[in-house]
């Protein structure tokens, strides 16, 4: 169940449409109408519906009744579990972001130390 | 740029034996034959080879030049760009559950007191 929300999660996340419309809806909802303005993005209404229905099976939207507007609203449950599971390798790469600050003060003492000696 | 990272890395991770590879790699590096090893996956060494493909192409690992073996090792730098992007919701589902204990909390004490008001 779990691998299944997953796979659903992070292929929803695989589009910089279904991104953008979650970033907008992140400030608040709304309607199929709203998130087709050209301002937002050139996408026919029907392409963004096609879009608001994989990030509706992914749970990452809710949809109101209003049959006639539907109002689309953000849900965060499904993002954090997607995040838990990245987040799992938060300690590799902050080791590897300390090593590598190691690394970059020991090259710059190093040079220090030389125009010391040069100086 | 960064769209077409984001693309390819939650597209990479929609899988779950790629889930799984990456898991298992984040222990330490391993050959196409380990990772088809039966313990781990019932797949092929070609199926496994394309699944290593999609996360070499999506940056998530890198194979060692060994013409023979090539060991896959991961690759962390483009799982923290996802993490990143999933996390500015952070926020979001963390309200929620603030919301959500303050709500539990209040309905522990208003039972509490109906509890001493009967007793």
């Amino acid at each position: 169940m779990r691998q299944e929300l997953l796979n659903r999660t992070f292929s929803a996340l695989a589009d910089p449409t279904r991104r953008a419309i979650l970033i907008r809806l992140s400030k608040g909802e709304a309607t199929v109408q709203e998130l087709s303005k050209p301002f937002f993005t050139e996408m026919s209404a029907p392409a963004i519906s096609k879009h608001l229905k994989v990030l509706e099976q992914a749970g990452l939207i809710l949809r109101g009744k209003d049959a006639q507007y539907r109002p689309c609203r953000i849900n965060v449950s499904n993002l954090k579990i997607a995040a838990d599971w990245v987040e799992q390798y938060r300690s590799m790469w902050e080791d590897r972001f300390d090593r590598l600050e190691v690394y970059l003060k020991t090259i710059k003492n190093k040079k220090k130390s030389k125009r010391k000696k040069n100086g």
